[in-house]
């Protein structure tokens, strides 16, 4: 039963070792190249992807009571492809049926599966690739490392905490009490893991498997069965997650209904009865805040973590970089059409400009300088296309229509060329002053930024830091020449618990946050009420039990 | 600002030395001894806690908008101290205006200044002893160990394990990301710890430190200010603990306002307005079921860490000590007049009967053995006051009364000879069977003790473990020969949730649970929903805030 758990037991350790250190660190390559892969991985995936469309979804053995399915890729095509779809009650049934045998797995034969899981999923990279395009949007590269490797070392980085977490207390112990003159008392004393129950995950559609892996894996490990509800319009990227799931756990004899797909139709989703089910303890959700209070005050007595939705910041004090502070900014706004929970939406400028290399930059001049970045970013339709992507949810399309009053138009949103069949748009870059809190203040999910005119860097950050405190924030980002100003901004945006990124010119951007260094989100602030991936995140997930009695003698 | 820290480094490598091993370990002796606490400190101790009567209990710069305090000693006399009480709102915003430097200070200061409190409340234990038992009713011994060292353990316990988990993440890194031919990237990457608010700690009267520390110190070391709110009949433990802490924060430079008493009267509760106030971030609670739904229910997005209550349970199956059983459990059920959350209350055994060391023991004979023990154990007035100790509260006696007609009396309960002006009841014990659930199957919080005719051991350990799925429980006590029906036993109290103690005999009890070793409650039933104290106990009341730049080349 353990011999997964030796197979990969290299990468657990390597992976608590980089947790530890936060230094670099990955247990799957993120490029999408044939030396790594394979020299057929690539084509083999896009086969495999293909093979799936317009064809049923079939699950061995899951509950099915209807099929259900109308993924379209924002590229143009629908996918044509059912899944099986059962009732919050079946769906619950099944997952109780298989709950005992994996609870009293050992951690071992739990935490093995799981590696075993990932290494599947990470062999299956580009076929992911394929599948998240063309349900999220995302370029084909990003598609590929976000929705593979990156979401597997998450994936990972909680299975490595849940392993700690679960490890710290022995399985055994003898506790000798002495009693002074007399004989001391003896216990053998016995702990063993007990999981929580049922855990819901909750996708989202921008980033079914990166947002979901954390919660999905930190779950499985610690011994609870698993109902995974996708966002209709990205169900199969979980669909072969979970497909993966289920022939490992077959394979190593357990009831694959340890894991179970709880696909719906949109305007009958089945989320709202599963959140409520008295089975359902733990609930990993992401998506946007208004759901998610719902989901926070309607869990009952489960726990609930969120990603939710918040409005990110970069304040601009000073740079002694101004082109590649521009270009920094514009690969951020431009990256999946700003469909990225960390991308920045409000950019801080002083009123009266900024010193840089390239001298005193008036406001007008910073907020063209973004936008000519921009504009060379996206010159190359291809790149544009590779950078961009196409956007998710025609909501997002509607919202960039409606933002264009929103105050004075700096650089337009546009299509990309050659992407047709496709809905795109490039950013939108608006100025706006910091009285017109209005247009600037609210999450306006998609490629749309603000340049807002404050009094100077200290008032921006001060606006930047209570924007998330109220409305919640993933990132930040600040240029500042000063050390002194850059730790008053450190400290501010700490207090509003926000993770911040100063002076970044060049192939690193806000938007990204790398595993086992970087915490997704703080759960220190509206935009989430969890980190991934922490101990806290973890460590509630299961409970320990003891016995004991007198040791013999 | 690490003197402190450095002073106890010993204490809390040891600490955490012995929560990895969970081999016995204290670090504050449980024996009221001369020799351990100096000579004259028993008498310092009461001299001190007389010194306290009559008199009010001032707090220098604590808020103070009127005064309340009417404890009366379960053993007697009225206390008649009066203690500083202010509003909700007064409380919170004195807290909030002692946040900002608590949350800024290192780690090392907090976990240094929690460690010189704890070192500081040991050297007081005598004071306390006497607070405790004249506010619970608990005798002398007890008061001490429970009141005294063993609830500093928790509380070190509690500090330990908050150290761990905020110094796993290193307060800098450097994180350097290759590039292929290129130069890598490097980043400088700074984390820190945020608290989560006001920490709102709801006292209970029956162990107002002992269940109090572990919320309080792992709230208070996680930088997190704390406001301590006592049951109404038990204010004097906490108050001496609060005064304690705020004078080691005041000597430290901090404002002594990071710890409140929220002391308030009876009828006149502001425990719901502290509840519901949207500063307080955490809330421990110990109390009643009833309460602790309308906490978890009102609390907002406060976590919320329980203990509840519960029906706790002996299986007798067979035992090779028939007379060391009887005394175990004898004990158990006198100790602080069953008035311990752990106490056993349904002691479910054959109607056939069981096999003894002593030949074949009828259901009649196996009841008439444990009162017989109880009866022996409290003969002597002077150790019977000792064990039982007052009742703590008036309803307790009543339900004693009340319960006689639940089925056929056993053993009487009785008041105890030589403490006549206190309130004081020995064990009641009924004999019921298993179908009059409704006489056993329900908490009934004193010296009440229902034998409970069953099948067979099988049936008890069902009904017992069902018992606690659906009331909670916080202990099981299982005594059988046959290691077959011992594991499986140990399979189904681990389902329930509930840990268990087998064919204790000797000077051990049920009742006891060790710091360092036994995780006290599990959260896996409705007893309550966290451990005192692992993990998942500490890791949710901070958050871990980054900021990183490229590193200067």
């Amino acid at each position: 039963m353990t011999a997964l758990f030796e197979r990969h037991r290299e990468t657990l350790r390597a992976a608590l070792d980089a947790a530890a250190k936060r230094d670099y660190w990955s247990a799957y390559s993120e490029i999408p190249s044939g030396k790594i892969y394979g020299e057929t991985a690539r084509d083999d995936g896009l086969a495999a992807y293909e093979a799936r469309l317009a064809t049923p979804f079939e699950m061995a053995g899951h509950p099915v009571q209807h099929r259900v399915g109308a993924e379209v890729s924002p590229y143009g095509p629908s996918l044509g492809i059912s899944y099986p779809a059962a009732s919050a009650d079946a769906l619950v049934s099944a997952s109780r049926a298989a709950a005992r045998q994996w609870a009293s797995a050992s951690v071992e034969a739990r935490v093995g599966i799981c590696l075993e899981i990932l290494a599947r999923l990470n062999a299956h990279s580009f076929e992911m690739a394929n599948a998240v395009m063309h349900t999220t949007g995302q370029g084909f590269a990003m598609a590929f490392q976000a929705g593979g490797p990156h979401a597997q070392d998450r994936g990972l980085e909680a299975v490595a905490y849940a392993y700690a977490e679960m490890s710290r207390t022995p399985t055994e112990a003898i506790w000798t009490k002495p009693q002074g003159k007399s004989e001391p008392i003896v216990l053998e004393k016995h702990w063993r893991i007990v999981p929580r129950g049922i855990s819901l995950v909750i996708g989202c559609n921008t980033f079914p498997t990166w947002n979901s892996y954390p919660g999905l894996f930190a779950s499985l490990a610690t011994g609870n069965t698993v109902i995974v509800k996708p966002h209709p319009a990205a169900i199969l990227p979980l669909a072969i997650t979970v497909e993966i799931i289920r022939q490992v756990l077959a394979e190593e004899g357990f009831d694959a209904n340890v894991a179970l797909l709880a696909a719906d139709a949109s305007g009958s989703e089945i989320t709202k009865e599963l959140v409520q089910h008295p089975a359902i303890a733990i609930i990993d959700y992401t998506g946007s805040g208004g759901f998610g209070d719902w989901v926070r005050a309607h869990a009952g007595n489960a726990d609930v973590y969120t990603e939710e939705a918040g409005v990110n910041s970069i304040v601009i004090g000073a740079t002694d970089n101004f082109a590649g502070m521009c270009g920094n900014i514009a690969f951020s706004l431009s990256l999946y059409s700003g469909q990225m929970c960390t991308a920045p939406q409000d950019i801080f400028v002083p009123r009266s400009g900024i010193d840089t290399d390239e001298g005193h930059k008036s406001f007008d001049e910073v907020a063209a300088g973004i936008a000519l970045a921009v504009d060379g970013l996206l010159s190359d339709p291809a790149r544009a296309a590779g950078v961009c992507g196409a956007i998710a949810n025609p909501a997002s399309l509607a919202r960039v229509a409606e933002a264009r009053s929103l105050g004075r138009v700096v650089r337009d949103s546009a299509p990309i060329e050659g992407l047709d069949d496709a809905r795109t748009a490039t950013p939108l870059i608006l100025a706006v002053d910091a009285a017109d809190e209005a247009a600037y203040g609210e999450e306006r999910f998609g490629p749309i930024a603000f340049v807002v005119a404050v009094d100077d860097v200290a008032d921006g950050v001060s606006r930047a830091a209570l924007l998330a405190e109220r409305k919640g924030a993933i990132t930040a980002a600040l240029y500042e020449t000063s050390e002194a100003r850059i730790l008053a901004a450190a400290d501010r945006f700490a207090e509003a618990g926000v993770n911040l990124s100063v002076n970044l010119t060049g192939g690193i951007y806000v938007n990204q946050s790398a595993a086992f260094s970087d915490f997704h989100v703080t759960g220190a602030n509206p935009a989430g009420n969890a980190s991934l991936t922490d101990a806290a995140f973890v460590a509630n997930r299961f409970r320990v039990v003891m016995w004991r009695r007198p040791a013999a003698a």
